[in-house]
């Protein structure tokens, strides 16, 4: 149909990644009527990055690099699944489990562009840029507002407790102090509320 | 719960958007297996976005400006609803509808943050900017690669004719010509195939 091989490859992605809409993370919509996927939790992710970005630690921080950091960070979860943030056990081979998966799926591109998206990935993973940390905040933070809003969401039904959140919102301030202090607000609320087991 | 007016502002946004997973477009995933919504919509779009930019007429297109519309184009619909590109009698009112919408969603924020988006979401519209008419390119391309991947889903579905799809895909060309050309080869191989009627 198409004669270019770049294009065509770059046809075959976009068509592949729709797959990322059925992939179905624990956390649930706002209005509990379901769970949400991941394609559109990655939409999310990108609004609270054009609307957050003033407050990552670092000044001036190129937010086209963050945005593109959430928009592909899930992609190999099409191939990984969703390891739910509590899951100790599927955590064990996450790891291989992803490296796998971006392998195949960001080879489906053209050289340059399947290398560019490999590398923003890690990036993301590794979380030792500026960008990387802001990123890996906003997709801590995005969980936690559903989870407050929906009255203890995830960490209700999977009884997670007080400890467990802390470890896992640790990171927050690595990309942003004032949004780490906004999760420890939230915290602290729910469990005033009893949405988090002391 | 959050002591800072600007922060509860954005936090509140950022909640009243999630609605926008529940708005649901007439193109079904490519799996046809449910209606696609205009969350995971627009986020394919910011893929597309990376993906494509450089078959932008522009070149050196401002490409976080393209991100930021095509993350931002649908949340109107939030109120608005989604109209179906070929029902003409949806089109009526539909900018009187989305302009009530903008004015209430994007007066959620903070001043600076609702006007800047309220303008993006302007361009976008107005399609006057190289920027606006790449993002009014790929908002019609993904829709089109959905409808031939599933061998004609909603042209079928809604008996659209070859002149109809034309008109709908004339605007291509103003943001990229590569793309228009692209598009004109799936057009003419979906009729071939019987996906859109003569």
């Amino acid at each position: 149909m198409i004669c270019n091989d770049r294009l065509m490859k770059q046809i075959n992605f976009i068509v592949e990644i729709d797959k990322l809409k059925s992939i179905y993370r624990q956390t649930t919509l706002i209005d509990e009527s379901r769970r949400e996927n991941d394609a559109e939790h990655s939409w999310h992710l990108a609004m609270l990055t054009m609307l957050l970005a003033e407050y990552a630690n670092k000044e001036d921080i190129d937010v086209l690099r963050v945005m593109k950091m959430v928009i592909i960070h899930d992609i190999v979860e099409i191939d990984a699944g969703d390891t739910f943030a509590y899951d100790y056990e599927g955590y064990k081979d996450k790891d291989e489990r992803e490296k796998a998966a971006a392998n195949r799926i960001f080879g489906l591109l053209p050289h340059d562009q399947g290398e560019e998206i490999h590398s923003l990935w890690r990036e993301f993973e590794e979380r030792e840029t500026p960008e990387a940390r802001f990123a890996a905040a906003l997709d801590r933070v995005q969980p936690l507002i559903h989870n407050y809003y929906t009255k203890g969401g995830t960490w209700k039904k999977h009884e997670v407790t007080l400890e467990k959140v802390k470890k896992r919102f640790h990171c927050i301030a690595e990309g942003s102090e004032i949004l780490a202090e906004l999760v420890e607000n939230i915290i602290d609320e729910s469990v005033k509320e009893g949405y988090i087991k002391k």
